[in-house]
């Protein structure tokens, strides 16, 4: 079973591969490499389970492999991980035309592609996405970036892959709270753009989180459409592309208040997703029934619905370090019913506190 | 005094303003920010001389600026130094429309640009080089980066300026040992690509040497368009570009292995010039007289003409961290005849070993 797509990107287009049994295709993996040599990046977690599936098959047909394993978890996005990626790659010769490949969740795929954009001045690289989080969102699109203290992906570049490998079979082997966190992502497609598939999400929602491969398939490839068809508009997140960040804000601000890797970046989306609603509901954008609709979804998918008591000033404050503030003016995503989105800095300033202040 | 040139590179084009009198150009400067916010990237050398002349004007004009003053030299142009220029961004909370403005020379140029190609995924910057070798070389096509303790400008990403504003005047301040690296890049033009250029600059030396504004301003003029030409015919180094590395082999072996600052990079630029013209001519590519020429315009120019007596395997190993190599072969940048050179892995390996041995 395996679906292909295209983000349409001019000279930096590139495929999606979406399917089971992936990780066997060496021969595809093989037709994207300018040179017999690549550095796998993966982490202490996912290397036990899939590393050598992938590296022997290479090694067996003539490539070199590098591997370097880091350690798991959000709170090692940073420049020292980063370092330690690039002391590898210098201390095995990478070249120019060696191609990185992230193995992994987000975090993997983030630092790897971030050293793909800057070893160098620039090397290839490929992305095997592991996890559902990254399968349907951090992997397409060509984010790429490390945290700093003061903020999440802080430090970055627009860096696409040569090719995206998603192998659904490695969902078997993701902890039931990781499958929740990419839930909160394929969900915020259907908000932001897509009531059809929001509606089979509801009907679908038990079929997904028992890993129905028919059913997880068809979420990850219209949430990977979805997240292409936007990407291809906007690469540089000039307009549409900002949409993508619903509940995002928010969200950053959870994981930042709370310590990277304690909340997932997709339970603090879950929860950000929430706040934006209840802020959209206040400024009568978003009905009451469909604010309930989407309690419900996020019910079922077992993601948290109530954000943390960071109270009103912190709230704030760490959301004042977003990416999108413009003219020192925080910028938000809000719903304008189910389906549809927008960014902007037109939403009253007292909802925003009561929306906040509701949870202390 | 002001002549404009043209950086084709489609939606990445930019001007180059070169002349007398461009740092009092606010206007021109104001035309160029999104957003009336700006951060100067400088050093300690530099700011007491041009900094308020460049930012008390544009506070006048109601624009917000955040000054950065860094130590001064290239030892410094490493990750540390980097997080300082992030840290003082988010302290300031800069944001995606501040622009970054560098205000010196090569070392502050590569690492203000490869902040703003990497801060929040990529800001705005402008140029101010004041040293030639920035004016000529570092501050046109975007190469932007750091250094790594194994190799230079290992670290980095092709990003370009909105805006390069070349002040010829600042040359006036500049020591005559650093006045001299810059011209080894300004007669690189003309061994590469410009044999007309390498006659007038034979000519013209000890009018340049004495910084006559009128042949200054010709040769930087010169040196950017042939470097402009060059740019927007291969911005990232796919072919023609890697000829503007000519003596870049050989010097960053110096540069490394004296340690960064001890040789300046122009300095190690010209005795790498010198090797490659020997190499060339052991190879029969180049003639006695034409190394003689080259010989003599570097002696007029009070450039280096020996090399450090590293030996033949530090050299080899230091060359081989170039970025160029390629599936382990060292690639060269070679002469043939004044005016004329090209990339190749096609040299004899005996006639290099005795270039390298000559120096010992």
């Amino acid at each position: 079973m395996k679906q292909i797509l295209n983000v349409a990107l001019a000279e930096r287009s590139y495929p999606i591969h979406i399917g089971t049994g992936l990780l066997n295709e060496t021969e595809l993996l093989l037709k994207y490499l300018k040179q017999k040599h690549v550095a796998i990046v993966t982490n202490t977690t996912v290397a036990p389970l899939y590393l050598e599936k992938i590296s022997k098959p290479l090694r067996d047909a003539g490539v070199q492999v590098v591997e370097i394993i880091l350690p798991d978890g959000e709170q090692h996005k940073n420049s020292e991980t980063l370092n330690t990626i690039y002391d590898a790659l210098i201390s095995a010769r990478c070249e120019r035309n060696t191609t990185l490949i992230a193995l992994g969740g987000g975090v993997i795929g983030d630092l790897t592609g971030y050293a793909a954009a800057t070893y160098l001045r620039g090397v290839p690289f490929i992305q095997i996405p592991t996890t559902l989080l990254s399968q349907v969102d951090s992997s397409v699109g060509g984010k790429t970036g490390i945290n700093h203290p003061q903020g999440k992906n802080m430090i970055g570049a627009f860096y696409q892959p040569k090719l995206v490998l998603i192998d659904i079979d490695t969902l078997h082997t993701l902890p039931q709270r990781e499958l929740s966190a990419g839930i909160a992502e394929v969900i915020k497609y259907g908000l932001i753009r897509d009531a059809v598939f929001f509606d089979w999400l509801e009907s679908n929602m038990p079929k997904l989180m028992a890993l129905d491969s028919a059913v997880i398939s068809e979420a990850v490839y219209r949430s990977c459409q979805n997240k292409a068809d936007v990407v291809a508009a906007d690469e540089r997140e000039a307009g549409e592309r900002a949409l993508l960040n619903l509940g995002h804000t928010f969200g950053h601000a959870i994981e930042n208040a709370m310590g990277y890797g304690v909340w997932l970046h997709g339970e603090a989306v879950a929860a950000g997703t929430i706040m934006a609603a209840e802020l959209s509901l206040r400024m009568g954008w978003l009905q009451t029934k469909d604010m309930q609709r989407i309690k419900a979804i996020f019910e079922s998918s077992k993601l948290p619905q109530t954000p943390p008591a960071l109270g009103v000033e912190k709230y704030l404050e760490l959301m004042g370090l977003d990416k999108k503030v413009q003219d020192g003016k925080i910028r938000l995503i809000l719903q304008k019913g189910i389906g549809s989105a927008v960014i902007t800095s037109q939403y009253d300033a007292e909802a925003l506190q009561l929306t906040l202040a509701a949870y202390h």
